[in-house]
């Protein structure tokens, strides 16, 4: 088995293919959850699934898999106990055979790039024909999944959530995209508010999860290391603040008079940013979004609304950047006379990577010659939805300059291979105990 | 003529009936320039013009104005050779009797206040009745006029420039409010591209031009003075900047990696403030306007555009507050390895008032008793349009606390009745010689 490779030239073939959906002319990809490119790839996938001799299996939330039954003739039986046998009394329940599930996610945020989750997912249906074509035997279920709406279009890892049994119908009130236009992308995908409640699975069925991604930073790259092993995925906490200050004609308000919010809250932006690079380290903050209101070029704003994020590995430091930063935001707004309004907007703590599937990861590079190191995802992914379900792990191969949401995302094909490589080593590894 | 005064509960009669189109239910008024509200101003204004006795007079820019001949016989004889008898040669073309105007305009920025305008053409309407009630003896017909769009809801000042001749086609191709929108507001008030260029006013015939408006700032508030006598309308300058860095994953990238626009954006809308305030104490400048793309909560700015706007009584001393801004932005662009795209949108000159109006002005703040102090117009005022074509003057009156182009916007009406008299005493003293 420490000699089995998967197909590089396979793996290019399906990847190009899929990345012809929704393809942009700059060489990146426009698509977004249940979008016509998004539904289009998920037909694609659905075809390849069946023409590769694999079961296709999908749930409420639209999650897609080419589904690969362990191989040991014993489990195999128990999966004949019917459920009607089971109920009558005719069978005693035996225990289920666990599924080890491996994937990503084939939407991409608003014209992004051809790697994020596409990788994760051509590399997961690969390892499975590799599985598949080596008759290799396996005590678990194998199921290379692809994850509804991970970036979010409509509500960040739908699809992942649903399956971990995260998703009540309060969550379904506000998606980013409005409630009609989440309704819509459901109706398209042939998928409902209520449907996505029964995606839940049982915790004893799920064996494990693994997912293969690129970075979307610059760490692996400048170390000169093949592959990344994810010890976390970052925690995660985001406000709307508002500096509340007063309109004025810019033109008659003395500077000295003046109550202007845009001052607090570029006062804010500017030492948020030194803030985490001189006490937060490991952490990073963000302001992505900002409004001057009335946002006229002769009036004095009133009001600066931002959008604040910051994340952290460790939930004790990010506890103390969430205060640290809010302290900073109110002593910026009094320093300009200003008011602050600050309104959460979601937080999550960081998410560990299972110990001993970090193990089997960097036991499979070393099989491989593959150099390795430990690192902590600053997105969010997947595999955090299945924190509480089943042991996960990750692995993140470099990317070329660290561009992630953007159609300049680029792995060089070798690291993708390594991925797919670890990949299979690690699954076959879990799966055979 | 030095113990006339207007009759302020008239004057106020008036201005409260103005201030219920478009009235707001927080006090102000919403009336931008050929809104409804607006339209039904200008019909009110007109009917008081007639209803009072003028002869109402508008133009192809939709100036309105209440008109009164001059009173000596011999300047009105003149008026009755027509132009077919001067042309036939019947008659010698004979200096014709100049107009003296008084007035500032009806519109309001969107929601507004009841004072930036009104109060001029209030006044303006209130000191031609006085002076026709008291049957007084002027050598120059007087003129109280409502200027058309001074707010630039379309075009900034478009009636007293079209007056002044400074309109040509190409203006109007880009109006504020989209082409669409302009030419519909033009219609709506019975006007057309066509119309304003005939507006244009012989220079012989304007033989001056006064305004009062609220001062729009704090300055004599604060100083306790009842009149500000304005010596210059500053002069602007404004530009479009666009900082450019890189877009990132706000979770992935770290913060040294990143080039956010944001941070250089923020940094120069700090130093630009202390830069005004330290080395131009007489300057304002303003960012009103900004927003960073793409625009997401986790993704590192790539670019942030914003609107700055700059001001400064002084031409020399404007083009060196021009020179050090935007050097100033390329020094914080360059600080976070960021590109800067400065595009000058607009620039004047400072525009000075005439001595001998300012004299004028003070003298009639002496007879009433009244303080009064020199100070420049930070705003933009219709006046401005008028300094090539004959003498212009302004006085303000104190705004509490500064408020401007908002609800709150406030003067006194002791401080509107004295700014009123002056007016009065000034229009007196130059029409009678």
């Amino acid at each position: 088995m420490n000699k089995l490779r998967i197909n590089p030239t396979r793996m290019l073939d399906s990847f190009n293919q899929l990345a012809s959906f929704g393809a942009s002319s700059d060489g990146g990809v426009n698509r977004p959850s249940f979008s016509e490119a998004h539904l289009a790839a998920r037909n694609w996938f659905q075809e390849e699934i069946k023409k590769s001799g694999f079961e296709f299996r999908t749930d409420g939330a639209g999650n897609h898999s080419a589904f690969l039954p362990a191989s040991d003739s014993a489990e195999s039986a128990k999966q004949s106990h019917t459920e009607s046998e089971i109920a009558s009394g005719q069978r005693a329940p035996l225990a289920m055979t666990k599924t080890l599930l491996f994937g990503s996610h084939l939407d991409s945020v608003p014209k992004g790039g051809r790697f994020d989750g596409a990788l994760g997912v051509m590399a997961a249906f690969e390892v499975l024909k590799t599985v598949k074509e080596n008759e290799i035997k396996l005590k678990l279920n194998l199921e290379a999944i692809d994850f509804s709406d991970e970036e979010g279009t409509h509500m960040s890892l739908l699809g992942s959530s649903a399956l971990s049994g995260h998703i009540n119908p309060d969550d379904m009130q506000k998606p980013y995209s409005g409630r009609e236009n989440f309704l819509a992308g459901l109706a398209r995908a042939g998928l409902s508010e209520k449907s996505l409640l029964t995606a839940k699975r049982p915790k004893e069925s799920v064996a494990g999860y693994l997912e293969l991604h690129i970075e979307q930073g610059k760490r692996l790259e400048r170390a000169g290391i093949n592959i990344g092993v994810v010890s976390a995925i970052v925690g995660y906490g985001s406000y709307h603040l508002s500096f509340i200050g007063r309109a004025d004609h810019a033109g008659s308000a003395s500077m000295e008079d003046r109550l202007d919010a845009g001052q607090g809250a570029s006062a804010f932006i500017l030492a948020a940013r030194e803030l985490v690079m001189r006490d937060f380290p490991n952490c990073v903050a963000n302001v992505g979004k900002i409004e001057f209101a009335p946002g006229a070029s002769n009036i004095v704003p009133a009001r600066a609304d931002l959008m604040l994020e910051f994340r952290s590995p460790d939930a004790n430091q990010l506890s103390k950047l969430d205060d640290a930063l809010i302290k900073l935001a109110n002593e910026k707004a009094t320093q300009f006379g200003l008011k602050l309004i600050s309104e959460p907007l979601g937080k999550h703590t960081p998410n560990l990577m299972s110990a001993e599937i970090q193990k089997a990861f960097q036991d499979s590079c070393d099989i491989l010659g593959l150099s390795n190191t430990t690192l902590a995802s600053g997105a969010i992914h997947d595999a955090q939805s299945l924190v509480d379900v089943c042991p996960i792990g990750m692995i993140f191969v470099p990317s070329v300059d660290g561009a992630s949401h953007a159609p300049r995302e680029f792995t060089e094909w070798e690291d993708c291979v390594n991925g797919a490589n670890v990949l299979l080593q690690t699954v076959m590894k879990l799966a055979a105990n």
